[in-house]
């Protein structure tokens, strides 16, 4: 019998995510992003098929590397516009019953306490379906949209997350005990005070604004694959998100990670793009129509931005320089792994297949459910984020064609397993158990 | 024929906002604050009422004055717990079609490029419907919950204040130009670049992150009754809350800020609380079983709250010394003009009513319509901020009684206006005109 595979969507609330130009195929909806049909609509199909949750990314600033200027994002809406991906998920949560939500918020701007009411606020009214992943940012543009000259340097940023994470543990699992909540109407008393405690930690003194909620911390995602971002990861993270690499890179991280974490369990999802049809055929004929609107311009941009390199100085066979890059670290460590030191703006192009270096598994659904059902035994990993490629078709191939043939091969769910997203993922109670520091609040 | 009235619905995503100890009515059912069935059901009755919008209160720290802690509010429910007013939006629009929602944020504490990208995702999600009342907070706990050791003094809050809206106008109304979208498939581009702006402006350098929305800048509510809060007022807002005081001074109060924000128009709401019964007898009968329930506990630690003054140090009739206050400063400015400057703790008690010093008006539908109607025929009002007493039945009670009593009289709509929230308040179009500063950054 193989493992169990969990599914989570990978969106954005914008239209060029990770596959760039598919917004222009003539099929494809994600320029209706500013709708909440759209995402009530998906949140629907996304339950139906028993998707684990959709974990929504975000940045605070725009792409504007390439060239130093932003003209190629604007173009080919490469991750801008776009919205606040906390507002959609209250419609969502109204329109389904068990999908769980893990939400992009960067801990770097916003003041711990209200951060921390956000998703207390979203994890009452989702009734504990809330997660969080924990980014820091990588964007220059982001913090002079904040006022600030320039960010951070990388690990001093996970060092100022620290900060933020000792506040929001405190208020949400040590400001409000255990029965603080009496909502006595006999007696006139809602909250009893003797076990409301004021919270000093991460610099702040308060209050948690929030009674408990399901969860009190949501499920805490996390993305830095440097080994600053393991080392965050291994101490708070109860899921991480890889980005797609060879099996055997992906089986190193994950035994990685494990063995850091260790005694508490991690979910790891990598992330995975798939063209599905009802036949290999199918599924290769799409991937030819996909491709005919695929942005190179769109890709180049997104990677300028995530690798802090700035592609228009280089010609094609240049070496690039990577070494002032303050952006995502392990992008740039893994490019140099791949191709070597010496790689140039070739390499990287010829990765692209669909406005991304994501590189597609294309098939029919036996095909896909084998491999998707190898790659985890291969690695260890619990599931994949799926990104889009055109919107909403591909959610619901997933959902109508390799969904069944998981299940066909006793890899995937028959049915929502009760209770909060915690206990969907891991099988325990709703709140986060020792050793980790959230849980030394409590109790 | 009487001029139209308006209606907002006062609330706040807690369960004492302004009435306290209405939870412990057994028919109450504000306790529900965290459940969004609660809240999509209150913004369905509240279309079927043809309100004008749902105006939502927040506050980001505790009711702490009253004997320096906060337990009294705690144990009362007095405005904690409390969850981001926000996130209750999304589900509540994709209930409803017309009713506009009125949010208070405080712009003390948030990165003004992260508080526009939040109404902007608003005002796309809800297709035209959100606006923003602007406050600056006045609460020492909100300061120490963002790690600070006080709030700036009262009047360099609003200068602080300033600055966010310099920045967030040029984010809403300057960085995307007219045309900017061009969402062209076939060209392959969604944005156009040479329209889009790097906004330099209250010290931030940013391009918005969201595409225009159908109102850019949400419809600007203010409820600063001081000086300074005038001022500001006459400059930025669109719609001002009152808290109630007597027709005259409410009638000095609109008269000034009118001649102040001249020619903008302003439309003002005045702070209400009602008792309705099908008969006055009825609704004498209901004043006092909602009394059996008022909490002065809660009123005192509110009025602490909101006057700056801990109460507890004073007796019943000695003179209360309010000149260390750095709260609200028109609150404190109200007592004495109404009491004199030698006002006691008593002559704020013997003001509660139903746990609160708002003082209800109470009677059968003809009988308020009327008292409605003259209060804005001798102010000059625009219409009231209905506060609630015991949820849903005070809110029902509206819809079916009082609405049906002003439509008779000609002073209430018959259906909804078309179009936006601005264009449903003002009948004009969906932006900000000049000379509001906010449209000086188009065109």
């Amino acid at each position: 019998m193989p493992r169990e595979i969990r599914l989570n969507a990978f969106d954005m609330a914008c239209i060029g995510h990770i596959q760039h130009g598919m917004w222009t195929h003539p099929r494809d909806r994600s320029t209706d992003y500013r709708r909440l049909e759209y995402w009530t609509g998906l949140a629907r199909t996304l339950e139906r098929g028993l998707f684990d949750g959709l974990f929504l990314a975000d940045v605070v600033g725009v792409y504007d590397l390439l060239g130093g200027r932003p003209d190629a994002a604007l173009r080919q809406a490469v991750q801008v516009p776009l919205l606040d991906p906390m507002l959609l998920v209250p419609a969502m949560a109204a329109a389904t019953r068990h999908l769980g939500f893990g939400v992009t918020v960067n801990c770097s701007y916003e003041p711990a306490a209200l951060l921390a009411r956000r998703f207390s606020t979203l994890d009452h009214l989702t009734e504990g379906r809330i997660g969080w992943n924990i980014v820091t940012g990588y964007l220059d543009s982001a913090a002079r949209a904040m006022g600030l000259a320039a960010q951070p340097a990388h690990d001093d940023r996970y060092a100022a997350a620290e900060t933020v994470m000792d506040a929001a543990y405190g208020l949400w699992e040590g400001s409000w005990g255990e029965g603080a909540v009496r909502a006595d109407r006999a007696a006139g008393v809602y909250a009893d005070p003797m076990r409301v405690r004021l919270v000093r930690a991460g610099g702040i003194e308060a209050i948690h604004l929030c009674e408990p909620s399901p969860q009190r911390t949501p499920v805490l995602y996390q993305a830095g694959a440097s080994e600053r971002g393991r080392a965050f990861a291994a101490r708070h993270a109860e899921c991480v998100f890889l980005n797609p690499s060879s099996p055997e890179n992906v089986a190193r991280l994950v035994a990685d990670l494990r063995a850091r974490a260790a005694p508490r369990p991690i979910r790891v999802f990598v992330g995975a793009t798939l063209i599905l049809g009802r036949t290999g055929a199918e599924a290769r004929d799409l991937l030819e129509e996909y491709r005919r609107h695929a942005s190179t311009e769109g890709a180049l941009a997104h990677a300028s931005a995530s690798l802090g390199i700035d592609f228009d100085r280089f010609g094609l066979d240049e070496p690039v320089a990577a070494t002032g890059s303050n952006a995502i670290a392990s992008n740039v460590e893994a490019m140099a792994r791949v191709f070597g030191p010496g790689w140039t703006k070739r390499h990287l192009i010829d990765q692209f297949v669909l406005g991304s270096r994501q590189k597609p598994l294309v098939g029919g659904p036996d095909e896909v459910a084998e491999a998707l059902i190898a790659f985890c035994e291969a690695t260890g990993a619990d599931g994949f984020n799926l990104s889009r490629t055109i919107m909403p078709e591909c959610i619901e191939a997933v959902a109508d064609l390799l969904v069944p043939a998981l299940q066909e091969r006793g890899a995937y769910k028959r049915g929502y397993a009760p209770g909060s997203y915690r206990e969907k993922l891991f099988g325990a109670g709703p709140l986060l158990a020792p050793p980790h520091p959230a849980a030394a609040w409590r109790g």
